[in-house]
C-alpha cells in the first residue's frame, strides 16, 4: 500500500506514523516546518508562553504562601522566546526522527492533485516531483481567518503567529475575537503586565463553553484587569499616536481602544487552496473537504483529516481522524467518534469539558439533571490557592449516563481524561462515585460533583 | 436509625455526613479535632508546606523560563506555618459546618464502649455522657509508630506532627524511614534549603510503588542534594554539639549523621485504646479491628472503617468504608472494593497509582503485559520542566483488560482518576486508545502508554 499524506501536522504526521506501523509505504508532503501549526505557531507555543507567564502570577503571589522575594522580577522575552523556539524544536526534530525511525519519507513541498493516484509536488528550487500513490490521506490543516476589518493589514495588527514571534512583550493590546485563541492570548500577556482588552461580537466569551464557566471565566479575567467589550463590533482599526486605535461600536455607542498591538483572532479557515481538489472531483463545502465518519471523501482512497475538514479544529481530533483514516485504509473497519473530544483552555484556572454543555443537553430536548460543586470546597484547589473553579456534570435522567462534564479548575485540562473515558464506556453516576478518588487531590471533585448529581455531595449543602 | 461515630475524621465525618443524608438521627464523638489526622496534622497540611516548597524550586528555575528574580527570595517559615493553619482552620471549620447543616450533632470527648449498644464519653470537664446507639460506627484512626530505638525520646525527635509544626525550617534532618511520609517531608524541606538524609531498612525507597517508579523517584531525591541510605538500620540517636547524631548500620559498616531534627517516619498504626472493645467481644489482630467487605466487625451492628482497620491507611479508603458501611447500616447491601484505591505520593514529579503494580502481577502468576511512556516524549511535560516521569500500564494477556497503572510525572495525582475508572469499568486497552486525549495535556501520555501495550505508541519508537 502506497499512501501520500499531504501535510505533516499532528494529523498528517501521527497517520503516517501509525500506517508505518501497519505496513504502509508512506510519503508526506509538507510545504513548511513538519508538525504543522500546533507545533509550530498554535498549542505547544503558546503554552511555553502561558508556563512562563504563570511563574510570573505565583511569583506575584508568594508572599502569601510564605515565599517572599525582595527585589525586582523581570520578564525577560527574549529568553522566553529562545525558550519557545527550543521547545518546538526539540518536538519538531523528534516528529523528524519518529517518521525516519518509522522508515516514512518525507518531501519538502507544495502539493497539488494531478489525477486521483498521481500528486505533484513542487520543491522551494523550483523543481516538480511526481508521486503516485494508492491511497491518499489530505491533512492540509489551516490559516488564521483575517476578517475584511478597514486597518487590518497595518503594521502592528497581528494574528496568532505574529502574536507568538513578537519581538517585544506589548505594552497593550486589543485583540479581536473572544474565542479560545484571543482568551489564550490575554491570558498570557495580561500577567506579563500589558493591558490586554477583548472585543467579541456575541454577547459571551468562549462561545463553544459551556456558558456557566465562559461567564466565571469572563469575571475572573475582569477581575484580574483585562478588559472585555462584548456584544460588540470592530468597525476599523486605525493609525493614532500610540500605535492603533481600534474603533468598535455597540448598543452603548461608538469606542475606540488605542493600543500598542492589535490582535485578530477570529477563527481559522481551511486551507486547501494548493490542493486543486476541484481538478479530480473532491466534494468540498465553505472551503472544507467533505468526508464522511471513515473520514474518505467522495473520491474512493482519497480520505481528508483535521482543520481542512472543518469539522472540529483541534490538533487531537485531527491526530485520532488520521489514525481512523489510516485503520481503514489499511482494512479495518473503523469510524470516528466525537463523543469524546474533550476541549481546553488554557486559561488559570483551566477549562476543559467533553460532551454535551448544558444549552446543547436543552437544544436537543434532553431530559437532563445537573451535579455541581463548587472547588471552593475542594481542600487541594484551596491549598493551590485556585477556588473560583467548578465541576458540572450533566447526566440523562433516566439512566444517570453522563452526558457531559465541564471543568474549570486548576489541572482541569488533564482531569477531563476521566470524563471522557467515562462517555467512551457509557458510564453511570453510579460507577463515577464508586471509584475511589484519591485525597487530596482537585479529582475527588469529580466525584463530589457526580454524588451532586443527586443530591449526595459529602462536602457541601445539596440543595 | 440511631447511629455512633467514634471519631470525625475523614472516616468518621463522612460517614455521619452520608448517614444523615439517608435519615440517620447520628452522633459524632471526637476527643480531639474534627478533621482527624488527614486534615489537622496530615494530608492537608503537608501539602500546604509543599506547595510553598514548590513554588521556592520554581522561581529559582525561573530564569530558564525567562522569569528573573533579581534579589533575594526569602523563606518565611512563619508566615508558611500561618497560611498552614489557616488553610486547615479553613476546612475544619467547613466540616464542623458541614455536620451542622446535615444536623449531626458532635461530642467532645473519648468514648469507651459500655455494651452493644451504650458508650460513655468522657469530656475534657471530667463528667461523662452515655450514649446509646442502635448501630455505631468506629472510626478512630491510627497514631505514628514510634519504634523502640536508643534515643527516640530525645529533644528534637519528631514524629510527622512535630514536622508540621516546627518553629523553625530546619538546616539539616534526618528522616528514619523512606515510606510516603518520609519522603514526601523530605520533599518539602530539602527545597526549603534543609540537608536531608533517609535512612530506610529495605532496599528501596517508597515500599508500596512500583518498584522501577520507586527507583526513579530515588535518583531524582539524590539529584536534588537529598542522601538516601538503604539497606540501614538505625541503632541510635544521641545528643551531639550540633543537635542529635543518628547511628546507623548497613553491609559497608557502622555510620552516623548529625543534624538538627531527626523525623521518625517508620509507619503509624491503629488508634483504639480507649475504646476497650475487648469489653464487648470486638474482634481485633494486632490491635486493628477486623471487619468484612460490608465494613461490619464480628459484632452485628457494630462498624469499624478506616486506619483503625489497619487495611489501608488512607483518607479516601476512610471515607469509602464509612460510605460502604452507613449504606449497609441504612438496609442496602454494599461492599467496599479495594481495587480503584490510588495511592499518591506528593513528590516533584508526583507519583500515583492503581491496581496492580509489575510485582504484585508477577507474584500473582498472572501473565501480563507492560506498556510504557516516557515523559521526555510528551509535549505538555517537557513546557512544564518535568520531563523525568513515566507512565506504565499493567494489563492482562488475554484480555487486555487494564490490572494497574503507575504515573510518575507532573499532575500525576489528578491523572490517577482516568485509570481508577479504568479499573473499575474493567476497561480494556481499547477502550482507552479510541478514547480522544486532548493535547496538549499530560493526559495523552495516558493513552500513548496504553497504546504501547501492543507496540502502537505513536511518539516513541515502540520496541
Amino acid at each position: 500500500m502506497k499512501l501520500a499524506v499531504i501535510g505533516g501536522g499532528p494529523g498528517g504526521y501521527v497517520a503516517a506514523i501509525r500506517a508505518a506501523q501497519l505496513g504502509a509505504e508512506v510519503t508526506v508532503i509538507e510545504k513548511d516546518t513538519l508538525g504543522g501549526t500546533c507545533l509550530n505557531v498554535g498549542c505547544i507555543p503558546t503554552k511555553v508562553l502561558l508556563h512562563s507567564s504563570e511563574l510570573l502570577q505565583q511569583i506575584k503571589a508568594g508572599a502569601d504562601i510564605g515565599i517572599k522575594v525582595e527585589g525586582k522580577v523581570t520578564v525577560d522575552w527574549e529568553s522566553i522566546q529562545n525558550r519557545k523556539k527550543a521547545v518546538v524544536n526539540k518536538l519538531v526534530f523528534g516528529v523528524k526522527g519518529l517518521l525516519a525511525a518509522n522508515k516514512v519519507k518525507v518531501i519538502k513541498g507544495t502539493a497539488t492533485f494531478e489525477s486521483n493516484n498521481t500528486l505533484s509536488v513542487e520543491k522551494k528550487d523550483g523543481s516538480v516531483e511526481k508521486i503516485n500513490f494508492d491511497t491518499a490521506i489530505i491533512a492540509s490543516g489551516s490559516v488564521p481567518f483575517i476578517p475584511p476589518i478597514i486597518g487590518s493589514k497595518l503594521p502592528g495588527v497581528i494574528d496568532s503567529t505574529g502574536a507568538l514571534n513578537l519581538e517585544n512583550n506589548p505594552k497593550s493590546l486589543v485583540v479581536i475575537g473572544g474565542g479560545v485563541i484571543g482568551v489564550e492570548f490575554a491570558s498570557i500577556f495580561n500577567p506579563l503586565g500589558c493591558k490586554v482588552s477583548i472585543i467579541e461580537m456575541l454577547p459571551y466569551i468562549l462561545p463553544p463553553v459551556d456558558r456557566e464557566i465562559a461567564e466565571l471565566t469572563r469575571k475572573e479575567l475582569i477581575s484580574k484587569g483585562v478588559d472585555i467589550y462584548n456584544n460588540s463590533k470592530v468597525t476599523a482599526i486605525e493609525k493614532s499616536n500610540n500605535g492603533l486605535k481600534v474603533l468598535f461600536t455597540n448598543d452603548k455607542g461608538d469606542f475606540s481602544i488605542e493600543s500598542e498591538k492589535v490582535l485578530v483572532a477570529v477563527g481559522r479557515r481551511s486551507n486547501i487552496v494548493d490542493l486543486e481538489v476541484e481538478k479530480i472531483g473532491i466534494r468540498t463545502e465553505r472551503g472544507c473537504i467533505l468526508v464522511d465518519d471513515k473520514m474518505e471523501t467522495n473520491i474512493k482512497g482519497i480520505y481528508a483529516i483535521g482543520d481542512c475538514t472543518g469539522k472540529n479544529m483541534l490538533a487531537h481530533v485531527a491526530s485520532d481522524q488520521g489514525i481512523v483514516a489510516v485503520e481503514n485504509i489499511m482494512g479495518e473497519n473503523k469510524k470516528m467518534d466525537y463523543k469524546t473530544v474533550p476541549s481546553c483552555v488554557y486559561t488559570k484556572p483551566e477549562i476543559a469539558s467533553v460532551g454535551l454543555t448544558e444549552e446543547e443537553a436543552k437544544k436537543k430536548g434532553i431530559d437532563y439533571k445537573i451535579g455541581k460543586f463548587p472547588l471552593a470546597a475542594n481542600g487541594k484547589s484551596l491549598i493551590m490557592g485556585e477556588t473560583s473553579g467548578v465541576i458540572k456534570f450533566i447526566t440523562d435522567k433516566k439512566y444517570d449516563e453522563v452526558l457531559g462534564v465541564h471543568i474549570y479548575g486548576p489541572r482541569a485540562t488533564d482531569l477531563i481524561t476521566e470524563a471522557a473515558l467515562a462517555l467512551r464506556l457509557e458510564a453511570t453516576v453510579e460507577e463515577i462515585v464508586t471509584t475511589v478518588h484519591a485525597h487530596p487531590t482537585v479529582g475527588e471533585a469529580m466525584k463530589e460533583a457526580a454524588l451532586a448529581v443527586n443530591k449526595g455531595a459529602i462536602h457541601m449543602v445539596n440543595k
